[in-house]
């Protein structure tokens, strides 16, 4: 299997941390966000959308999409569990990861850390939203140690993904106590 | 099992296309997207992120985002390919709806429609993003009659939602022929 991806980005690091937990083998062909080439051509063969990550099996079928890939990867493992409701539970946080916190935490740290923008030029409902979802994280951590069914499952680790970065967004996690013993935890259950 | 929705809500319909075209029984809560509602505190008792639409059991257990409820409520049914890989599709159209799709039809519809802005008003960058959309829409549908494994799922039934009112937000499918007849198509085996 190939892998397309950028080791900046919470993203991408998504499929990796799936691969090496589950020992998974693959060929990461890394690719620049910055640089353009994942709108070109020879990219838009692998994934029309132009976005990273993608992956190619041996056979040529191509995915796309951060969590349908993890979500395809772990479809057999512990990390997605057994219990339907459950597993719906490890669904919602992955939409709504998708939806309500990379599009604000990690949006916000890509302007500010990659294109260089001054708060000033952040637009502010990025850092209003990005502090709701942190605040929504905060309050399910308090009450428990993983997202769904008191275990690690797809849900902390798409969550992670960006979560670990907050503060190159300009985010606070010193006063987000249980946020911040979560992302020790998913980063020693991952062996990071 | 209660819904908890907006029937001007395309997310919301969602739901309900589901349990109709299932024979899933339900009792539907209609709650004025406008009005506030979502984000008082008897409703963000049901779902803390304050969105509709949210479902509960009749065991008093409660889930949200529209498409981890309809892969839930589907969980058994035709609706999501029992083959792996062409459920990993559905889930990448899943995901790609609510990042790139939901983001910029339902917005523009729900600025322009309901807010009633201006065209002067609304970021340009809607229309831009929502006619990148429809136009990746066309190109699969030129070349397929569903999005997945040749037959209706859980991805044709989300995307449907708000692309049944892409004109609402501004956006032509007079000269999106394959889209348009996709639509038809859709709504002929929902029976709408």
């Amino acid at each position: 299997m190939k892998i397309w991806g950028d080791k900046r980005s919470g993203n991408c690091l998504k499929v990796q941390y799936i691969c090496d937990y589950l020992d998974i083998p693959y060929t990461w062909i890394e690719l620049d966000v910055m640089s353009g080439k994942t709108r070109q051509n020879e990219f838009l063969a692998i994934n029309p959308v132009g976005q990273i990550p993608a992956i190619q099996l041996d056979d040529g079928r191509t995915l796309s999409q951060s969590n349908a890939i993890i979500r395809f990867l772990a479809r057999d493992s512990d990390l997605i569990p057994e219990i339907a409701f459950d597993e719906a539970l490890v669904n919602q946080w992955l939409f709504w990861e998708q939806y309500s916190h990379e599009t604000s935490i990690a949006v916000r740290r890509f302007q500010k850390a990659f294109l260089g923008k001054s708060d000033d030029e952040i637009p502010a409902s990025l850092m209003e939203k990005g502090n709701a979802a942190l605040d929504l994280m905060e309050g399910h951590l308090k009450e428990n140690d993983y997202f769904v069914a008191g275990k690690l499952s797809l849900a902390d680790i798409a969550l992670f993904a960006y979560t670990q970065w907050a503060e190159e967004g300009g985010f606070t996690l010193s006063d987000r106590p249980a946020v911040h013993k979560w992302l020790e935890r998913i980063r020693n259950d991952l062996e990071l």
